[in-house]
């Protein structure tokens, strides 16, 4: 049994971690924080989780309480695991942060895209991209663990094979992304509101989002080129799900497709390649880990059409954040991760 | 492990028989029917079910095949239990009923209300009513299991404490109730498709469901005066969860109904008492197996209200189901029931 | 063409107007304000007003400019008409109220639910409770409108009948009250996001809420005796909507309660009454000032049920407060309001 | 006042069409055929249309009652328009067909893609295809429209300033489009259900659509190269709405493509043009016939994205089908189509 504890705690993707390490055998939750709320008990603002954490309470960010634990997750706003991610290091506690912190490995362009100085430069080398389906055996031995961003798991699994395999034009690529709303996070703000965001749908940010860096750089791992990648999200009018539409060009000939995903991904224990012809729902991952995956091939022209669908609050996050500590500690991969999606 | 078989799986109650089954470790679907989806594999139907019975497969009822189990789930229209169960106890396999077929002990009640002869009439006196916090004892020897329905499952919990206790006027009781779509089935009709079903509300049947004798049933056995009841159920644009609001008269003093109904509940595992002046959200219970709680006095007057959520189809439903099965195979009641509610 | 303008045009009720008054081919809106929006076009917060008032702009609140015109809408939280209303009144402007300042008659109870002291109690006599099926005739004669609450409307309609043919105990009324989420308006607050009231449904005030005296002090003018009410206002996940379940039970014998509702109703433009047995679905009236209403008499006992629904932005607030314009100016009562529901 | 009748009236596009012309000065609504339905009231049906149309019944179709009114409107599935239009265009009537039967001008494409035989090849030279901001002029003067689809209508009027400028490369266009679920139509459907519908989102039909073939024609015509297109489909958790998401590259140099479509759109009534950096919404549009669009150029490249949202019933069914009535016979094009769309 591990210690665990989770800093900044209050949002979606804290008490995600809550409802999901509930059902993990080999996690104990120590501690959770939060500034605004110290002193609550987790269950009096979360009532799912009566029962389940009756004796959690919110405490104000503490280094040496934490630095007692075995880890920790950050489900922050951005800049707060730069502050703290060192010192929890030197102490020996790992650090599995949910946050843009250790995402972008270029300082420069972290700060181009967040809008104030990196905070934490020297412990870039160190991070891990935490997609385990690119970096599982980094992610075995890191200490510091990058968790992707939602939008930015979607697009990889969905374009990894057809890049790996060097099929398609990478300066091209077109991801057209819809995501629930719980994307946005859980502040109060006008336009999340159920009175303007249900029975609507609207693209956001179409001229430059925060992922967008973030995914160029995990689609030029995957191969040698620079990749260009035209990057629209959109808002759907649902409390869960992404659903990412992928666009390529083959450059190769007629490839079997449906043979090369499923090859690729057959040992995966959180990607799930659906049959031929298939159109995956949000909903076959609700509250799941794993992301669906269907590629078409529309009229057999040139055009590859890859649909990818996660839960951008587990495997879009906490789950992965999981996976994640559960390769870093030695567990089963799927370890507390097993439950069926809800469904209906 | 016990090995269990569901007979009419394609609806709601059966594909979360499996969703919840899935995480039971002492428990083994062994079959599954469905003669309108015999040789379609289950996970073809529920995605989210991939992963999780990569086997299991539609197949016809088979009363053989049915009777080398230790029990048997019935999660198809009324009248089918009645046809198969007698043959099923025979041979030695336990039935849980998820039906209408058995829950009214009136065999003549049975058919007023169902517009057909009851077709098992000398089974009535065997059949157990399911639910654990009335009747648990009976269920742990039964053979023969009536699951309630949802409604009558988040409106007896409701007047329970209260009538038991005799505070209230059995004679005025009034239940106004909402529920999420699913309730409906998954029959494809006009009604309740999202595009007529949602951004709407209304109530039906408010001269007269047939989960009102069910209710009265439940009601007149927890106190000896008949009970006069009003029951309208309304449909709410939502998949899952039932609101009760509960309106009773109290007839004596001042009672601390808080710590009555904080009493009467303190050692079931499945109903959680909210804090004075709470009011409980369906979520909070999506897809678990807590009926929660909260109980009101507006103004200090002689008027109780109860708020008595639930999600019908677990605690309404299959989560009831496999709580009954536990208590017949003498299992932890919780196995199988134990994670948290997923919110948001 | 009668001048008019609206304060406090940034919340729901505001925009409702200008949606509505777009169409009324008597009334030009000449100006709206809003201190935080001062200098914003209209058309730039409400895109669907595009082409509809491409130069109207917020302004700040100016009683000078205000007291032009031949009526000033209020569109505010309370407190803020009881500053202003007097003057406009003085020099001659109409005042229609759509919030609570003036819609108890009693300055003390107004304090005692809105914890602050009133603040135009002289104003109190002349203010004219604008419910048409009410006060038609003192509405024409008015220069001080209260439009009613959206739950109150709602509510008052239905009992309207039943309570002035002296049929019912009116000690013993229950009113089971469901809203859409634009009843708790525009603000910025978490249980208002879509990701936390969406899919779910939960009761809220069950202890005493501000539309209770409001609701009271209407069906007191009723009849003679004091009315005992309990009013228990829910949450349901939609935009638009109010329905009302009512339960009273009947003092007299078996009247033909259909033929009384059809004959109290007969004349009046935007009550209709649904066939006997019907359930009115809220979406009949989105965008519409029609009450739709049913009435049920359960297995025939004595107790009746009434099923009312409106719009809570329409004939809850602001297409009611057109209605009451167009009596106040001697238009066409209708005038403006004539479109269908928005279905599906 | 000229009078008109609907051929299958009971779908969407149907009521919405009487919904619509309820508010029309000029047009009386003087017939409504339903095989299903002969016999029953449209208001029983439908009940937002009570007060609007209380004697309109359904009534078997009958050539020689339609054959006496002034133009008819299909709102039928494919196939019925082509068995009638020819009768009563002989007989002087004129019709405006909402389905896809005229749509496309090859009469083999036409069988290719709806497995039957085209039923009337002889109207296809005459029939207009009815998108008012490319053949205005000839809508004018026709006797047989085919009123255009829904997502071809937002296709088309997003990318008609950049192909008609020549601006961008017509071979590699890709069309991201996304609907509610009233686009699927008003049969009992599973997968329609709001229990299967809500709370996700899929893609349908990658393979190839329908509208596919209508959209290449469209844009065909609107320069001198084939097009190049792919098209992908998505169902969204709403009623109403469609938002076509659409890239492409452009090949000449950097124009202003803000002026671009201000320019070409200036006059058009119904298609709106929003600020530089705007995301419309699709609430933007309910129940109103304007298409409102943005163009980007992210990070300021070659690839161009535009945004266009349309009601799917109105401007892309009825509402375009009234327009299309409107210039017939000459009347202001707007007229009947002016109510602000109903936000929120």
């Amino acid at each position: 049994m591990i210690k665990v504890g989770i800093v900044g705690g209050t949002g979606y993707t804290g008490v995600e971690l809550l409802r999901l390490l509930a059902q993990h055998p080999a996690v104990s939750v120590e501690a959770i924080t939060s500034r605004s709320e110290a002193g609550v008990k987790v269950c009096d603002m979360y009532p799912n989780l009566r029962g389940h954490y009756d004796t959690l309470t919110f405490s104000e960010p503490d280094a040496r309480a934490l630095g007692a634990l075995d880890a920790v997750f950050f489900a922050t706003p951005h800049g707060v695991a730069h502050a703290l991610a060192g010192e929890l290091l030197e102490g020996g506690t790992r650090v599995i942060d949910l946050s843009a912190d250790f995402r972008l490995r270029d300082a420069d362009e972290w700060s181009h895209w967040y809008g104030q100085p990196h905070g934490a430069p020297a412990l870039l080398d160190e991070a891990v991209y935490g997609l385990p389906e690119m970096h599982r055996e980094k992610i075995k031995h890191a200490r510091l663990i990058a968790v992707p961003g939602c939008y930015p798991t979607a697009v990889q699994l969905g374009y990894l094979p057809l890049l790996e395999a060097g099929l398609i034009d990478p300066t091209r690529l077109i991801a057209d992304c819809k995501s629930g709303v719980t994307g946005a996070g859980r502040g109060a703000k006008v336009p999340s509101l159920l009175a303007e965001a249900s029975e609507s749908f609207k693209a956001y940010g179409a001229s430059g989002h925060r992922h967008l860096p973030e995914i160029r750089q995990g689609l030029n791992d995957m191969q040698a080129s620079p990749v260009g990648l035209t990057f629209v999200p959109h808002l759907t009018p649902m409390i869960r799900g992404i659903h990412a539409t992928l666009y390529s060009t083959l450059t190769a000939g007629a490839d079997d497709l449906q043979a090369l995903f499923e090859k690729r991904y057959q040992d995966e224990p959180f990607v799930d390649v659906l049959p031929a012809g298939s159109h995956p729902e949000t909903r076959s991952v609700k509250g799941n880990n794993t992301c669906r995956i269907a590629v078409h091939r529309p009229q057999g022209g040139d055009t590859v059409v890859v649909l990818s669908v996660i839960d951008n609050l587990v495997k879009g996050a906490s789950g992965q954040a999981i996976q994640n500590l559960n390769l870093m500690f030695g567990f089963d991969e799927k370890l507390g991760l097993d439950a069926p999606a809800l469904m209906p």
